[in-house]
């Protein structure tokens, strides 16, 4: 942990190791800690030299941190609707002196665009609430609520902000559950965010997925690729090479 | 080949065991032969006690008689828009005493419902042309070209076509090449015929899938179930045992 920033880190809160850039992160567990659909996002999106990526709902920022580290990306934003998260990632950017590559806005996905521009990013990714609406939850809508359901945004708020952003011929990549899969890729060819390129994350070879990840193409053509299947177990407790290659360890 | 009717078969044609029921299908090599997909559709098709199935763009008649013979189903339509192809069908059908389980018509897909009415199936299956309009063929479209290629009919017009014969709440199955995903589901949503389940087939776990089974829901909600991957080889030339099972031998 030499050569970081002093930074604030609070007595709920504790520090983990990305494993990448010598990187870490600040995370509380009370809240919401990334999971692996975050980093298998960050496996699958590609950011250019050159280019600016925007992460939509971006939580601690655990986006933006493994995309700085993994791509030779220009320049990302993480936007944040919850202070305290936003603070979090601000403070992990800090901390990894990364504040003139990343920054982290707290604001609202629904007024992204007005607050952006059109046409202002090559890249959006996310890792969105995957619940739909207020399915099976209280009205008090706490920190991890409000990641993993659509209490604040949802689908359609993601991806019409997204194709207003996104320069013509610019790239979205989302981590999702599949059960939603016909809704994704009907809104999407809906809002010209065209899906060009699919994989399904399956536990175990002979189970069924639990996540997804897509890349849409802005003002792309119809024409999708599915890529082979991205296996996460070998045997219970043993990951497949390729996820070990993805985590960096 | 016992307790067979007569018929003809003509010296261009062949005659290939189903291993199904002791069932027979008369194929022209030099039109068209089923392949795997065919077969893997009636593995994923489910038709119930007392329900009536149509099978669009039959061809040889393939589907109707492997779902007579792995289902309860109550009547099963095949419709064929080649003569020679519908021909072939018939007498299969006559060849293996299914004329009363199974019916063959000579028409069009795109007449489908005026000619059948609405609401008269509980289920319908395709195995329709994969690829987009005159992709890369010639003028003079052979049967082959008629099979593989959307020269006389297309998605929209089988999607338009079984939303209308199919009573609410009927099933419709299809399988159909990954590179359309998007654009399946997409339509599938617009025409109320609701994915609701979906399985990838992969040549090899570390291959990308090259076809999709597809289940939609007429006037369903959308929720969708993707199962597990169905891997077809082993090895090379050793199929996995589900491929067995769905075969029959």
């Amino acid at each position: 942990m030499e050569n970081k920033n002093e930074v604030t880190i609070h007595s709920h809160e504790r520090l983990d190791e990305l494993h990448r850039n010598g990187y870490w992160i600040i995370q509380d567990p009370g809240r919401f800690c990334f999971g692996m659909d975050a980093v298998l996002l960050s496996g699958f999106a590609k950011v250019k030299p050159g280019e600016r990526a925007l992460d939509l709902g971006t939580g601690t920022g655990i986006i933006p941190i493994l995309l700085e580290a993994k791509t030779k990306g220009e320049h990302f934003t993480g936007l944040e609707i919850q202070p305290e998260s936003a603070d979090m990632a601000a403070r992990s950017v800090a901390y990894n002196h990364l504040e003139e590559k990343i920054t982290i806005v707290t604001g609202d996905i629904k007024e992204a665009s007005a607050r952006f521009g059109a046409g202002s990013f090559e890249v959006i990714t996310t890792n969105p609430p995957y619940m739909i609406g207020q399915h099976g939850i209280q009205n008090d809508a706490n920190a991890k609520t409000i990641a993993r359901h659509e209490v604040l945004c949802d689908l359609d708020d993601i991806l019409r902000e997204s194709a207003k952003m996104l320069k013509q011929g610019g790239r979205f990549y989302m981590v999702h559950r599949p059960f939603r899969l016909a809704e994704i890729f009907s809104k999407m060819v809906a809002y010209h965010i065209e899906p060009k390129r699919m994989r399904l994350v399956y536990p175990f070879v002979d189970k069924e997925p639990n996540m997804v990840l897509i890349e849409g193409l802005r003002g792309g053509k119809s024409r999708l690729t599915v890529e082979k299947p991205l296996i996460v177990y070998k045997e219970p407790g043993v990951y497949m090479p390729e996820i070990y290659d993805i985590y960096g360890y």
